[in-house]
Parts: structure tokens; C-alpha cells; sequence
């Protein structure tokens, strides 16, 4: 098959990813610290610069950075939704060309270091491997200008060692895996969530409580499979926040393997495990209310 | 704002990732080799394992991987595209529940070993960063089956020493960057492009050719800017390549800076750069065909 | 200059290197973790192998996994540094052929998943990117055969936003780097300690307490040079524990630039950092007991 | 086992790690470029800054990054070896305060792009994973200055077909293994080469020449265990240069085990395998000429 029609610029977009940018509040001895990774995104009337190696229209890269570094400031890093709710709005309402604007950020998480059983004022352990995410997307002018909000996790690397069964599963040519009604359930959670609003929400609060929602279920509703045990996750989630619109979430099988013992007279009753690398499965899952709002570009990359 | 519709299972999808496959062909004494990194992707009828843990309909990702590795001997793993395409056909032929299919291959490349000047039958030094990909979706059954095939190349680092300027942009209230006429100008391009059709190509010949094309631009094209870069190296494999529809670009702007040696009272005309890490700038261009025919599924996560 | 002796093997050593060993203890309802990364080496007559491609005195590196995973059963592998002893002893004790075994041990912390406010007895998190490492080496047979464990930590990532300082140090024509008496501080340690004996010992309270020992230092010294601190936090540890013969900090020291908001007539008084990649000081110190026994091989690699 | 001696800085050293120097030589049409990871460490009459903080002997990690970014531009960064050595002694000469000073080098190796069948001027493709190493140690003042060179090899993935054997090894209680008289072998190979010289020597040249006797031998030596391929390719790397002291090799065994397609009632002879990540074998070996001068500091962390 041959095409003829004419070669056109279908889509284009553009930014400044991954500014690290760490910021200090220290209005009095005892600090807080917000360490971010913020990248923008731009759409709008920039085909010259693809088509015509014409600039005129085309904020520069670095300057979408010296204003994430200067927003840190003013209005400031947290809560964090809050600030890329403002430096989004900014591209979209000051720089002419801009249709709309995308901001990412990844959050790293600092727990404060104890001295002894009190907390440093200005001393902090990195805690992970988990990551908060923040995707905010500002999009049109003046009073139909409208913005989204996703809110999630990710590395979020969870196990547990019992309550977790696969079994009566379809069985092909192929098929050779013997079912399980014990097994070790492990994944790295990348979970996105959209809000239904964009203001008037305790951003920090409601982190923490879907987190605490996931977790919860996935410690205690035993596992029928990892696709059942994600949409129970993501189901309590939205019962928790009806200010959810939906959850997606995306979860590799960490695959631990029972290690066989027998082979040397000795057994293995869900007690010594091989943590396979590769391959995994891989499990997605999105949970919506029937009644969401549309979502629009907010899922876009 | 509070949603209190129902709560659903609005999408899902399972599959097996990252099966790290090496395939040699040996009918000779000279060996060849596909290196490959194969992931399957399922979509059909599997509500019932997320929200009732029922997994009457739930091929195993187990039996996947098994499939995979056995369509790695039959019918073969050269070329990649038309192994992607057997395997997805096979789900969705052979697997009651499943519509939709998807398998996505990263191929790494290997260069023989010269031995006097002579290229050895069996041994091989990879070469890289380059990766190729593939991304095959295969839709629906019997005479309503439809496939699309996207190829391309990941981490593709490439990197000009003079020929590049980025000046008469806009200017904000944020703007400090100097305008320049001649930069260096780097990038780990990821570029993918989709296929009008899925037979009768020469799959190898296809991507030797359109990657050739792309560095020729990337290396001949005086650059007013990554953005018009990019869009020159899209078009120019369009142009080479009539069976394209369509090519996504994506490009960090990895930036050299030139190092300011002039307080030690020494000169740098563009010689001696820092290679910076994080931020970077990211370049997105889509350059399309009018004509092409629809995606359908094809980019879809 | 041209050597013309004899060319000889000078130096061997093998073994099988990161197995991913998870044990749990299932004895009763709350279950226990060890999630561990196990490498082994081996020393001894295997010069054959080598110069001659004679295996009659190899362990297989199978065999060596083999062993290792066995062990996590029976001795188990909980404390780390016993599991090691005992395994390392193993080698040299019932393979003939070899006269020094080390392992190593990277061991990644989970958390249990709080339930209400109750910990779940099966279900963890994943905490980190700090792991805990163990060097075991046991060298000759008999009344001869003699051990030694080193303990550790690495990627424990620590900040302090104030209470650190760099100035007054020596100038050169390259130095154009300003003094500061108020920065932040940053850091991945990387700390090694060697332990005095290998028996009679707490090891996982051992742990805890050295770990404790340099965060508080960390926290309340105020520090004049990444090298004071570090020195300081060594002496803690050797202060707290003198089971300790000495301890090896490696510390880069992750550059927090103050960003330059002047330009845009915003104050930034140590609030806006960008946090920089790469170049970063590189900081080594090792603090030491005057009266520690021989190190023998224990640091070698 | 208690320890009551005096706590005291046993060892340190310190430095810039990393820095991201890319030389551009222009000089005419076709330019040159080396991509370069530069750490610089230095050791000497340092105590007082990690007992003290005391800094008025500590030359600023900053100020040693100023100077490997200067001396790219003169001395100049071709061969690497020649500017290692020249950064090297700079601080040793000119830095009252340093004993000794080593320079680390990861060289990035970039491709000509082609236009045409012809070699551009400006343009370039990175290759590798491969990346080549340097390490220079000079040591002490005036008549009494010593200085060792260590090229080398990282990340050299190579691979062969057939050609490769493991049997008639030792087997104990954990011996599982099934020998094999026809494997896949493969490999990413880290090498340095210690010089018995300094000065007259084609770095590039013996670079190159070193890495094809290696791979030569590779190619065509049949292997009856990684073990014996090692020594026998540094032994052929010694024998071409008889400038070389010692190598050192390590070599991850990259395990790739036969696939079972038995059970699908397909015949796999060697030509489907799975690509294992972890464990692997990790093979040292270090062969030398018995007449080579002492290594000194060379090897030192």
C-alpha cells in the first residue's frame, strides 16, 4: 500500500522535563522540605517552528524552567497539585501561543530523622522506593478554561506472603503452570487517580488516605488473582474519595518462584522463594464511577 | 464535587512482559541471532477474574510466555514483524476470550566479530544503545481481523558538533537564555512509525532505510531547532517511504554546554562542553500522511 | 618498555553472584521476612580450570546457588550475618578444593502494612532505596580456619537543609568557588564496618544502633566539611560499639545549587535548590581503632 | 571483643566524581570528538579537614572540576591517556597539600553518521554499551614522581553461539547441573590492562589492537569453561603487547538456558533460549608477566 497525500504536521508538543527542584520552608527552626521533580508541556501555535524553523512563537525551554524554579518560591511547592495547578495556568494565561499546558511532577518522600525520640527540625532519611505523582493539565482561555488533576503512586512495592491463590484458570496447549491455592503476591503499584474537582481538596490528607485504602485491601482481601485484588484496591479508593472520578491501575506480577528443595531432602513449605526478574505479568485495571466527568486530554500524553 | 454513581470496571487489560528471548538460527555453519524482548498483551472478555476472581476465562501469563518462546522456533523470530504479528494472531484465533492482541518486541542488535578480516560464523559484540521495536495489535476475528504493525528505534543517541542555532524566540518576563548561531546539538531520539499495510514488506530493509534517512537529515539539515529537526527527519522517511502513514518523534534536547573557561583567560570556541544531565528539554513531532488510514487501536497503550 | 617473562595466572577467585533469596518464617499467623541478595566467592585450587580447562575441581556456580538457597531454609537466614558464616564455612569446610569463601549479602527492608492502627502479620512495604549490606570471609581449614564480618549500609540518603558551612579552604588559579557559612548538606552514604569478632553478638540491634549513631551526628553536628562529618559519624559508631574495628564511609556529596532568582526580583534565602546530578564530590574516610586486630583479607575484593 | 584504643582517621581521600566533559576538536572541517566521564581523587595532608574541619589545605572538589574542564581544552583530551596523566600530576605539582592524585576516565565511543557512503563531518551516532576506561595514579614530588597507567574495557557484551563446554566439573550434595558438551556463552567483559610504561606509547592504537586479540580469541578458542577462555584471552592480550604488566578480567557468566519446548512436542537444538537476568557466574581472573615492575597504588581504590 502507497500513500501520495502530502507529508503535514499532525501533533506537536513541547517542554522542560525533570527539574529537580528541592525547596525549604524555614519560616522558623523547624523546616519542611517538598523534593520535586517538575516537568511542563506545551501546546498550542507552534507548527512554524516545525515547519518553518520560525522561533518567534516558541518560549524557550529554559525559561519554562527558570519559572518552575521561581514558582517553587512563589506561590510555592505544596501542596504540590496546588503548584502545578499555578505554574500551568501561568503558560496557559501569559505566554500568547499556549493552548494549554501540562505539568508533571514526582514527588520524593523524607521522613525526619529522629534524634532521640524527637524529631529533627532539619535532618531527613529519604524513604521509597515510592514516588507521588502529580499530573495537572490546564487547558483554554479565560472562562472555558478547564483543569485536571491526577493524583497517584508509583513503585509503590507491596507484598504478601500468604492469602493469595491462582487457580481454575483457562488451560490451552500451552498452558504447563499448575495452580496455587498459596502463593506469594508481590508488585511494584503504579496507581493514577483523577479528581472530579480541582480545588477546595485537602490534597496531603487525600494521599494519604488512598494509600491507606489500597493497602488495607491489599493486606486483607485474599487474592483470587492479582486482576481481582486491583479492582478492590481501586474500588475501595473511590468509596473512600467521592471525589474520584477513576483510578488506573498498572502492576507487574513480581513473580516469586517456591525454590525446590525436595531435590535435596529438604521441604519448602512457602519459606524459601527465588525473586524472578524478568519475565512478569502485567496487570492493568481501571475503576471509574458511572457518573465520572469527562475526562478531556487529562489522560493524554 | 461528590460522584455517587456506581462503581465499574471501566477498562483492563493482562499480559506477560519482558521475555527475554534469543533466538540463533544454526541450519549453517553461519549462525545468526535475534535478540528480543517480547511482551504480550491481552483484551477480551475478562471482566469476571477483576470483579468476581472467577478465572474460568484467564489464559495464564505463564502460557503466554510459553507461547512466545515456542513461536521463537515456529515459525521463527526473523523477521521480528512477522513473528509479532503470528503470535498476536494466534491469541486471538485460538483463545476463546480474547479480542484484542497486543506484542510489542525490543530488539537489540549484535555486529559479528571480525576475526583477521573476516566476519566470525558465531560469535558477536552487541551494539547499542540503539534499540529496535516493534508494536503489532492484531483486532477481532475471521474476516472482521484487522492488524496494524508500528516499527521503530529507541535510544537512538545521535549528535551534531556545529550546525544548529536556536535564536529569535519569544521572550518572557522569565526568559535569560542567549540567543546563539551555532550549538551543539544532541538527542536519544525515540521514533515509531506506523505501517499502511502488514504483507509484502521487507521488514529489515524497511528499518535500515528509514533510520538511514532520518541521520542523513539529522546530519545534513542546518537546524533552526530540534522542533524543525525533527519534523525534516519525520518527513524525509515518509518521503523514502510511501507505505508509512505516520511517524511520532521524541526527543530530549540533551543538553552540551559550553564551558566558561574564559575566567581562567582561556578560549572556548564551542570545544570544550559540560554534558548535563537533568533538565532537558522534550521535543514531540507527529508527521502524518493526509491519507493515511486510521489507527485505529494501534497506539493505544 | 617490553616484558618478556613468562605469562602466568596471577590471581582467580569465582563464584555465583546475585541470588534473590526471600525467606519467610511462616511458624505462626505473623510471618517474618528476609528478602535478601546473596553473592558467593570462592578461592582456592582452581588454577586447572584456568591454564587447563580441567572442571575436576570446580564447584559448579549452580552448585554454589544451590547451597545458597538451602541455607536460607536450614540454618535460615535470619540474622544475615550467621546465614553468611554459615554458608561461607561450608564451602571451605566441605569443598576440598577450596581455601577461602566469601559472601555477600544486600538485605532490602520491609515495613509491615498498617491496619487500622494494627501491623499486619503477612502484608509489607517495601522501604528504602537504603540497604543493609553484610561481607562475610572465612579463610583455612581447622583450628586455623579464621572469620571475618563486615556489616553496612548504602544508598541511605540524608539532607539537612541548615547547619553546615564551607569556607576558608585553600585557593588556587582554578578556584573560583565562593565560601558559604549556610548550605545544604546532602549525601548516599555508603558505610562499612568491620567487626572485631564474630560471635556472641546482636547483630540486627548492632545494626540498628550504628545506624542511629551517625543519623544523630549527622543531624546535630554542625558541620564545617563533608570530611569533618563523616569523621565524626565514624567516631560514633566506634565510640558506641567497640566490638568495631574500624569503619569505611564513602559519602558523594549530592550538590544543592541555591537558585539564582535574583534575575527574575524574587529573595531566595536558601528556600529554591536545584538538585544537580552529576559532578558531585566524592568524600572517603576511614575511622579506626587504634588497637583493631589484622584486617586480613575481610576488605579485599 | 572489646576495643579501648584511641579512635583515629586511619585512611581518607577525596575528590570530584563525574564530571561530563565533551572535547570538541574543530580545527577543520571534520572534527573530533571525545565524550568523556572525568573523576578526579587526591590524596595528602588532608587529617586536619575531617578532625578539624580545618579547610585551609583542602582544595575545593570544585576547583578540581574547573581544572579537568580547563586542561580539555589544553593540554586537550587526545589521546586520554596523555591528558589523565597531565591532570594527574597538575595537582600533585602544583597542590602543595597532595601526595598523590588519580584521574578516572569513561570514554563514550562515538560512529561516524554516513551520508551517501560517505563519513560525515560533524555528525555522529553513539555506539557501544562498550565503554573504554582509563585510570592514572601518579605519586610523589620531583625525581622521586612515579606514575601508572590502567586502560581497559567495560561493559564489552559479547557472545557466542557454539563452540562452548561445561562438564566433568566436582559435584557435592547440591550438584544439580546436567553437563553440556555444546552452550551458548555470552558475557559482558570488564578488562584493565596495567602498562609497564607511561611515555612513547599509541594509546588508541593499543587500545584497539588489545580489544580485537581478546575478542579474536574469544571467537575462535573452544571454550571448556569461561574460566579458561579468561586467562587464555589475557594471556593473548600480553603476548601482542609485551608493553602490558598484568590484566585483570571479570566476567558475569550471562547465563542463556535452552528453552524446554519438549512439552509442546517441539525440538529446540539450541536454537530458542531464555536470557537469564539473575544469578549469574562472576569469573576473576588476573594474568600477568612474571617479570612485571610492582604495581604500586596503581590498583588502589
Amino acid at each position: 500500500m502507497e500513500l501520495r497525500g502530502p507529508i503535514v504536521l499532525a501533533d506537536n508538543r513541547y517542554g522542560k522535563a525533570e527539574n529537580r527542584i528541592v525547596r525549604i520552608y524555614r519560616d522558623d527552626a523547624r523546616h519542611e522540605i517538598r523534593d520535586l521533580n517538575v516537568s511542563t508541556e506545551l501546546r498550542g501555535d507552534f507548527a512554524d517552528a516545525y515547519v518553518e524553523g520560525d522561533q518567534r512563537k516558541v518560549l524557550p525551554t529554559d525559561s519554562q524552567k527558570q519559572t518552575a524554579y521561581a514558582y517553587a518560591k512563589r506561590p510555592g511547592a505544596q501542596p504540590v497539585e496546588d503548584y502545578a495547578l499555578a505554574l500551568a495556568a501561568h503558560f496557559v494565561d501569559e505566554i500568547e501561543p499556549v493552548r494549554r499546558a501540562r505539568v508533571e511532577v514526582d514527588e520524593y518522600a523524607w521522613q525526619r530523622v529522629t534524634v532521640g525520640k524527637l524529631e529533627h527540625d532539619h535532618t531527613w532519611v529519604r524513604s521509597g522506593p515510592e514516588i507521588r505523582t502529580v499530573t495537572v493539565t490546564v487547558d483554554g482561555a479565560g472562562v472555558d478554561q478547564r483543569a485536571w488533576v491526577i493524583g497517584g503512586v508509583k513503585d509503590l512495592v507491596i507484598l504478601k506472603s500468604t492469602g493469595s491463590e491462582f487457580a481454575d484458570f483457562l488451560v490451552d496447549d500451552f498452558t504447563v503452570l499448575e495452580p496455587t491455592r498459596d502463593r506469594m503476591l508481590a508488585t511494584a503499584l503504579h496507581a493514577r487517580w483523577r479528581f472530579a474537582g480541582t480545588t477546595g481538596l485537602d490534597w496531603d490528607e487525600i494521599h494519604t488516605g488512598i494509600r491507606a485504602s489500597m493497602l488495607e485491601v491489599f493486606a486483607t482481601h485474599h487474592s483470587k488473582a492479582l486482576q481481582q485484588t486491583l479492582f478492590e484496591m481501586g474500588k475501595a479508593a473511590l468509596e473512600a474519595y467521592p471525589v474520584l472520578a477513576e483510578i488506573r491501575l498498572t502492576a507487574p506480577n513480581k513473580h516469586h518462584f517456591a525454590y525446590d528443595l525436595k531435590r535435596f531432602g529438604i521441604e519448602n513449605h512457602g519459606e524459601v522463594f527465588h525473586a524472578d526478574d524478568r519475565p512478569y505479568g502485567l496487570i492493568h485495571a481501571t475503576v471509574a464511577r458511572a457518573d465520572a466527568p469527562s475526562a478531556g486530554p487529562a489522560w493524554d500524553d
